[in-house]
Order: structure tokens, then sequence, then C-alpha cells
């Protein structure tokens, strides 16, 4: 198969992720067969990122109105932004960007999960991801994952099950008075790291319990207190530039 | 009036410019006038971030619908995103910022200008900011500012006509292929700085000519390629951290 083997892991994190192995397996000329083992046998090696966000009040049926998002979804808004900042690229999806929605709106918490791998239909603009967030949360949710448009699924159950799925990826969660993330310079967040974020009203001591007892570190990335969808541009910037190994 | 000697220009800088300058006077407990005094003779001294970003086909006109804006409006919905980067912080405005935006989607071009400094109504979803772009095209347009709601100013005329009003300021343009903006490390952009964008279509010659004829220097912020309003959340916190100075 001519592998280069100089062409090792950082290379392919370089090309970011499983999108940049599937377009050197596709350079290369490799046959369909050859491209699929070659993307099974290495994304195992591949960092995932991925991207928990809290919603407070964010609604957990699909009542709201497009027209209004703000101001009657319990701002599913900010969590629109948040699903942008974390997978759009000026050319296409990140392959290797997970979203975790954690819907705390409702009687009782429902989880939308973005996988980019299979994410389809999502535009940069807000109204777009409202809408595909509506047909997710029309779909009967049980405690198990099930499919809504490719790539989005949901389910009940809050940030305690989505961290007990993430168990093994490093996890970081943003906030203001946390230790300088450059603290954590030079670390090993080679493998799948988790980042947790909270919407416009932080996170709430109930899912900081959670956080704790999970074993996330807790860290700010810089002196002014930005938004959560900045916050990801930030963060996915930091490991598109190795940033913190760098330092 | 005990000005602090050791409180020099980097520690406002740091305070998010006159946003902190305001809250350190108001902290001191300083009169009206004493207040007033501060910021007219120290506001020189701090730097005022400009986002000059060129929406190639963005309409010039109010005739656009807030259900479709993508669709109707010559993509005047990464402009919106753009806006929101450039001022929105997790409480509040960015006061040193201005942006322009060169709108080239009509039979002549139209700027639309925003000064955080007497911004008001900006909300962080797309739509409101789409809702006070439409107002401002509602304006009766000349080559002189028009004042639409607090803050946003009209005028016809495109990117020569703005790039000679930030004459005088450092200017750098964001572009794949530009040099790595670590190469521009240490420089001082302590004065003002004005950051050059273009939106889905990217510059077309027209303006690169204007653009090289103003001095700009053309930088790559990072390997993978960002949307505009992405590259203006990494360029206000690098700004925020002093990281181009720091490196």
């Amino acid at each position: 198969m001519g592998i280069n083997p100089s062409m090792g892991y950082y290379s392919f994190r370089d090309a970011a992720g499983l999108q940049g192995l599937h377009r050197i397996a596709r350079d290369w000329r490799m046959t369909h067969m050859d491209r699929k083992w070659l993307v099974s046998h290495l994304r195992s090696h591949l960092s995932m990122r991925n991207f928990v966000i809290i919603g407070n009040k964010a609604t957990t049926t699909p009542m709201f109105s497009l027209e209004d998002i703000p101001g009657t979804s319990g701002r599913l808004d900010i969590l629109c932004r948040c699903v942008t900042a974390a997978f759009v690229l000026s050319h296409g999806i990140r392959k290797d960007v997970c979203v975790y929605l954690v819907l705390l709106g409702g009687e009782i918490p429902k989880t939308v999960r973005l996988d980019g791998e299979t994410l389809r239909h999502l535009n940069p603009d807000e109204r777009t991801t409202a809408a595909l967030l509506k047909k997710a949360l029309a779909v009967s949710a049980t405690p198990d994952w099930a499919s809504s448009t490719s790539g989005i699924f949901v389910r009940t159950g809050g940030l305690a099950n989505v961290l007990a799925d993430l168990k093994g990826a490093r996890m970081l969660c943003l906030r203001e008075d946390g230790a300088d993330i450059r603290s954590v310079a030079g670390c090993d967040i080679s493998g799948d790291v988790a980042f947790i974020l909270g919407d416009h009203m932080g996170i709430a001591p109930k899912e900081w319990t959670v956080i704790e007892q999970a074993g996330a570190v807790v860290v700010s990335i810089g002196p002014v207190s930005l938004h959560a969808d900045h916050c990801i541009v930030l963060m996915n910037w930091m490991m598109d530039t190795n940033w913190l190994l760098a330092i």
C-alpha cells in the first residue's frame, strides 16, 4: 500500500484528522477497500475532540420558534453557535469532532449528540442549525441513542451519562476563574479530549459535582470572559496548531 | 486626581480598552467631569481594533428576508457573525472595536460602520444583528456617514474609502496563503490596528490592489482555513492576551 512511514501521527492530525486521512487516501488513488482499511486501522491514533455544552434552560421539545430562537427555546441559539464553532471550516466539516448538547430545560434532561464523521446538512447560519435540533427533539427519546438526521442522535439523560461515555478522554472544563490553560502546557492531549462548557448561566452546582467526580481540570483561556462558542473556536485553533504542546 | 503612574498603557489595554478605563474611573469614585477628562486625555493611548470585512455579494438594500438571510441577502449572515465575533463579550460589548462592513452586492458599494463605544441593541444572535443592518440599509446613504441606530453608520463607497480612513493604523490582511502571523511577532501593534478579511468568496483582484496600495501585511493564522468570524475571535484573543508581543 506504500504508506509513507515518515507520515506519522502528527502529520495526520495536522491534516485535520480523519478528513485529512480520507484526503490522503484519495490522493494516493487507493481502492475503496484499501482506503477503508487505512481509516479503520489508523483512526484510533487520531485524537477525537469532544465538546460538551450545558444548556441550563435549553428546551427538550421542538416547540420553539425559528423566528425567535433566543426568546422561545431557553437560549438554544447559544448551543447552535457552539455547534457551528465546533464543526465548520471554510470548506467543510471537521470530521474529528463530536458535540454533546446537554439540555436541562425540560422535566427530564435530554442530550443531543452531533458526530462530525457522518454529520450532514449543517450550514454555518444559526437558523439552519436550530432547524436540525428541532428535528432531533421531535424524535422520541429513550435512554439509548436514537438517530435523527445524518450524524445527529438524541437520548434522555444529562451530564453524568455523557461524562461516563467520555471516560478515558482528557477532560478540561472552561471557567473564568480556572487555572491558566498554559499551566497544562506540554501535556499529552494527543488522545481523546473533552472540553466542558456552560452557556450564559455558567455551570450549576449539581453539574459541578459531576464534573469534579469525572476528574476534569478547570482552566481559563484568557483575561476576558468570552461566549462559549468563541471559546470553542479558540480550543479548535489551539488543537490545530498544537499550541499547548508548543508552549 | 491620584492617577497611579504605574498604571501605564498596557494595564489599560489589558483591562479591555475604553471599557476598562471607564470602570477604573468609576472604581476610583471620580466625579463625572474628572472621568470625562481622564477618558478624553488617555483614549488616544488606547489601541483601537478595526475589522474590515468585504461582503463580495452582500446586499446594499434592506430588501432581504430575516427568515432566509443566507439565501436572500448575498450572505449577509457571514457579516452578522463577524459583527458578533468582533464585539460581544460574556457580559458586554467591546468598546475599543470598530467594524466596517464593505457591501459590494449593489450597483454602487456601501459601507456600514459599527462603533463599539456607542453601539446599542446588539444581541449575540444572528437575526437581531441582521435586523440592525436592515435598518441601516434603509437609511438614505450619501458619501458622508449617516447615522442609523446608536453606534451604526452608513455611507456610499467601498474599500478604498475605508482604508483611506484607517490610514495610520497597522494593517494586517488575513489570507490562507499569507505569511505565518508569528512572523510579525513582537511587532508594535499597540497603536490602532486594522484587520482586513474576505467573506466566503475571499478577496477579489480589484480589492487586492487597494489592499496592497494601503501597505497591508498579508498573514495567515493557522494551518486550517477558517470562517471570517472565527478568525476575528482569534484576533481578539491574540490582542487580549498580548499574544503577538509574547512570542
